[in-house]
């Protein structure tokens, strides 16, 4: 269950700014589906508005980094900030990119390998190389 | 300061052990320079063997993922994770792998907006749309 | 499912040490409903009762922050390292308090701006200025 | 040291769509000092002038909680996520916002207390109580 | 639900790789059962040979820490790490290795005393004394 | 530099609250050293008093724990919430309980261990199995 209620479609209609946030999410995804994110920021459309954009202009615009490289980025954050709902959400959307069975495992391999390192590094308080300075 | 004592090139060089992991991370790279996570690990050999031949397998052996790629999965973890050491030693080696800056706003934005929406999700307790089931 | 066993009332009635936590806490919140969080607790008296008493001490008795403001940084706490069950309980608690639904919104969009910002400020690895020092 | 290089003042100057955003900071805070954490994202103009757009919106725009409220939300977020920037440079705009040294004491126990209770509630895994549902 | 597929037992007995790892968790365990963690990463065999092979050393292999003592350090990082399915796991085969319910309780008081003092210090960030270094 | 400032010996012995629990600290460990999270929470009399209370109550009194696994819980919490300072201050602790470099390294490793499998976990989604149940 949510700490907010989920907006259904009839709802949304009945919102004209809600309603015109859900019909872009349609029209630029090309899909009828809006996920259950979107339904929750709907009781806040300041919020719903700014998301949307930001996640319009970060994830969706062409950029310099490939889509599949954007989710597998997204996913690994999500992943050590432990959103179950992110994770899901994100995996699918990578499966929809084109994310291969070995890539999931590379993947994974990283992320778990990071967090191994991160945990090392951490417990050991090792002081940062003067090598590594962009100075 | 370290939690631990962080190796010189001489106390590496009288420990068989210790100097055989050494000598592959120079081999390997390509390069003397050894960082202070190597020094650190020193302490525990098999630990320090067991890590590298991770990192080997993991970030070095050819993939299905580009080795910048790999990089970035692995800032963004330990961005999340707030570990500086290793941020600072992988958004290095990403540089050394051809990082742009354009590349690394974009990669900034991803994970900036990936934390906001992980935050989001967490405190609406969103429940997880059955389309994103992969059952 | 919970790592232990989730105390019954009648079971909470059969232990004077628990039951004494229980009566005060029904007594102070001037309700009969004791949530599973406490429950869960049962099994630990001691940690029961110091539990109880430090919320009592923070949460409850009357301080400078007034009783909503607790609740709204309860919860950022609690959605940034992730707990389910404390966004839940507290975000009802907030609810209970007055929390109305534009103070939600406006409290989503700072606890989402937070951990966007920490993310890039830990990515960035940003050293403090000095003008922020308190001397 | 930071992983990007920070911007002098004369570097801004130079540059008109920075300048344009930091001349806004300015005038907004009425204060000529620009903190670092601007002067790294000057390497990325465009997140710079969403994420300063963003913060102003959600941090500075009149809304329906009190300032000080923003901010202790905010550093409650900081410290969890183990941002030491952000801890700092917020706990310094809290105090520029009348934050008294009992209104800290307060705000730390209560962040304190939520991480104990977070850490309890996820080791305990306790199920989320129905009565807190919002139906 | 999971983000992959669960392997079968009669998909395993199918794949001769992911298979020979089965067979040495059940022959290690000396138990029949094997969990939804090693079905899941049945997906990628390297990495579950891998992730297996580590296990096996660090977790079952004769150590100088007692192996209760190894399942109360994994538990501690999986509840901060917020990790729902390894405190499960991990709780369960702390139970399995003799934990009591006062050792439980202990336990529990420490990493919630812990998540507090980890908070505070974060909050107030605390220099480390000089007397810490290990020289 | 801390966000508060730190009491010096002749500050806190010119305020008898802060002074009583500075007296205690000593007395009860036995040494004049009293390092700067307490010398941080002396701004905070009341906060100091319960935080005392506390680690006497959990890390100092005799448990059914040892002193040293008592150490080792609280330094895993603290290396995954990356509280530098806590880390630094619980291995020396730790260290003077008789940790062995052997011992450390077989922290290390299950902590790194922890932290990989938390990732893996939680990039998965993976399901409880119902035998983890406690019924």
């Amino acid at each position: 269950m949510a700490t907010v209620r989920l907006w259904t479609d009839e709802e949304v209609s009945a919102d004209a700014r809600v309603k015109a946030v859900f019909d872009d999410i349609r029209f630029t995804r090309k899909s009828d589906f809006v996920n259950n994110f979107w339904r929750a920021l709907a009781n806040q459309p300041a919020l719903l508005e700014r998301t949307w954009s930001s996640i319009k202009e970060v994830m969706i615009a062409p950029g310099v980094l490939d889509p599949l490289t954007k989710e597998l980025i997204y996913i690994a954050a999500s992943t050590i900030n432990g959103c179950s709902y992110c994770v899901h959400s994100h995996t699918a959307a990578a499966r929809a990119k084109g994310l291969t069975e070995p890539q999931h495992a590379e993947f994974l391999a990283i992320v778990g390998m990071a967090a191994e390192t991160n945990a090392l590094a951490n417990a050991l308080q090792i002081p940062v190389d003067p090598e590594f300075s962009i100075g």
